[in-house]
């Protein structure tokens, strides 16, 4: 049977698995990776939820091993309402705001089936998060990309393209902007209060949603915490996506959508369609993690652990990078530092020469929609032990 | 914000809410329910998922609260592997051949995804399993519908089916023949040897997909084994999705599509976009509680519990339902029997009256494709206590 000319226009849309080898290769553990955003496992709370698997388990297994609603646990829902509420100052959210989801990914993946038509657009960074990428460029729609600078999106690409599209009339095909404001993957760049502010102006004034995914919030090293769009805009026109993979465990895979009653219901026919439910079990289990209320500070003894590593990565880019014209960002939070070398560069390219030395990052063109060759890097400080952090970082400086 | 108007089309073929508030109904627990398709909680091994809960968190929490590989854990699949030589004949299976999903609604969704477009058949059973009907319709491709006869779908008008799209040239249009031979959800039938072997003939000389579905398969109550259309095939032209929702917890979400590699491949890449991974902790739980090689112990103590509700069931239709012209399918296996009243009943209509008295059904229109009001209920035996089995039976026959 030949079955390549029976695949649906959907399934040729997705990336060829090119960069998924190459992200395989990154996460190769025989060498010293920067690759994945993996985080350390040794920041995972086993004890407690050792523990907590085996009281669910034993007093809840009617819940926990039986099939539960699409919508997600209304335990875990309000431990999610108190954390917004506590943490974000979001107030008013009830359970029908919210949708618990497999991981973030999911969550965009839903967004892209229930809004995306060939026809429509997307507003996104450029560069962009891989998952984001590939979840809704499966649905067809045209990407319309906007530079991060330093401090975020460039505003004023923003503005003009939303003005471009209004004059044209297609503004009603943008379904949505999508940003993470908080510690960009890959750019490692957060947005200021003041392009917040401008991007829900500019989203309010040409009537399009926002879609704010904050799944590296918690991780702040430096500096003061910024409000979220979600809260700066009241609600009004943006749906909040959020994990527990980079404050708790990746491998548990729980998400949420918060905002809109009308997008989450939507939202939840789509994931009856998509997988029926999330597991039970799993929920039940992050809901009475969460009633501890030790996870903060948990996540506190993370944050120690990676500043520690992101400082040492920008000790050691400081001192062994001697290339004219190489950058790179000084996160304040998140995993992820972003390298731009001069344009001679392929990181592609280098990718292979990095593999033989025993070192891995993500090149730059993975987290473009174009088809662009790129002199960026992402590397990620998280996963290696810190003693292979400035080898690591030698060796890349010795190819260049 | 408009919300509305904004959806996309996908999202708009999605089947509106009023079926699934009707499985809300019947899966209040105030009334004798035979609605849901849910085991019996009892059934479930907590004790030996407890314990292992807490090992695979103590011992193996690298990997089992870490991001997987989107295709699935190793040491599940190895499991799986076993399973599928041991109890279904089915050997030369290598990991590339299986992908983990989440649940087997996971899995029919990707089939979906993979395989339709809008200009796409699927042929499929009338009666249809509802999960499949709805992963299906938001491709949007048009459904070619089969009836079912006691034992099975109804092979001439398969042949004359396929006679026809191959007369119109459109064939190959024809993604797949989605069929779930054992215990058929709702229907309670299965089909037969001829049946099986026939249906391969036809699908081979027309060289289109089979999609075999067998979530109950291990559940028989009477009767002798049938093998499956994947074996008969030798795996040829055939893709088995399979589940541990009803053998062990549905709400561990591990389901899996087994066959061609290239098939596998495509619907792993469209598994990362939808969800990254299947959660690690549940895959190497349910690992290392299939290596304990007791979970067919345990399904023999639920098929004793569940052919005991079945015979209560039937024994009371039997007792009570005396209108001329209502049968019932005798299912050798399975969670449900399907009632077909003569035809001046509406069970839609009849659902809202059987609420007041206290005992809920699917009705039959649920189940197909076209809108078309119908004189069959689905029954589920599994669920409810024995005690409230001859009850729940008499309220229905007292309302007719």
């Amino acid at each position: 049977m030949e079955i390549e000319k029976r695949f649906s226009k959907m399934s040729k849309r997705m990336r060829s698995s090119i960069i998924r080898e190459l992200l395989r290769d990154a996460t190769n553990t025989s060498i010293i990776s920067f690759g994945g955003g993996a985080p350390d496992p040794e920041t995972f709370d086993r004890e407690a939820l050792s523990k907590l698997s085996q009281e669910v388990l034993t007093n809840e297994y009617q819940y926990a091993l039986q099939y539960g609603a699409t919508e997600g646990d209304p335990i875990l829902k309000d431990e999610f309402i108190k954390i917004l509420k506590e943490r974000h100052g979001i107030t008013g959210l009830e359970h029908d705001n919210l949708l618990i989801t497999v991981g973030s990914q999911q969550a965009l993946d839903l967004m892209g089936r229930i809004f995306l038509d060939e026809d429509s657009y997307v507003m996104v960074s450029h560069p962009i998060y891989l998952g984001a990428a590939s979840a809704f460029r499966a649905y067809g729609p045209k990407f319309i990309t906007i530079d991060l600078e330093e401090d975020g999106l460039n505003i004023n690409q923003v503005e003009s393209a939303l003005k471009d599209l209004d004059k044209k009339g297609e503004i009603s095909k943008l379904k949505f902007i999508y940003t993470v404001p908080n510690f960009h993957n890959p750019a490692g760049v957060t947005m200021s209060l003041e392009k917040r502010k401008a991007l829900i102006e500019l989203a309010h004034k040409y009537d399009v949603l926002i879609l704010e995914d904050d799944p590296y919030g918690e991780l702040r090293y430096e500096g003061e915490r910024l409000p979220d769009i979600y809260y700066l805009a009241k609600g009004e026109g943006v749906m909040l996506l959020n994990t527990m993979s980079k404050i708790m465990s990746p491998g548990i895979r729980i998400g949420m959508i918060a905002g809109d009653k009308q997008v989450v219901a939507k939202a939840a026919l789509a994931k009856q369609g998509a997988d029926l439910c999330t597991p039970t079990f799993t929920q039940r289990l992050v809901a009475r993690y969460l009633q501890q209320g030790t996870i903060f500070n948990k996540v506190n003894e993370a944050i120690e652990v990676y500043r520690k590593k992101k400082n040492l990565m920008l000790d050691a880019l400081q001192k062994y990078v001697t290339v004219e014209g190489a950058k790179w960002t000084k996160p304040e939070g998140g995993l992820f530092i972003w390298v731009t070398l001069p344009e001679k560069y392929d990181t592609m390219k280098l990718f292979e020469e990095a593999k033989k030395v025993g070192v891995a990052y993500i090149p730059g063109a993975a987290f473009y929609v174009d088809d662009r060759t790129s002199s960026d890097l992402r590397l990620s400080f998280c996963l290696p032990p810190e003693d292979q952090i400035e080898e690591g970082i030698k060796r890349i400086a010795k190819l260049l």
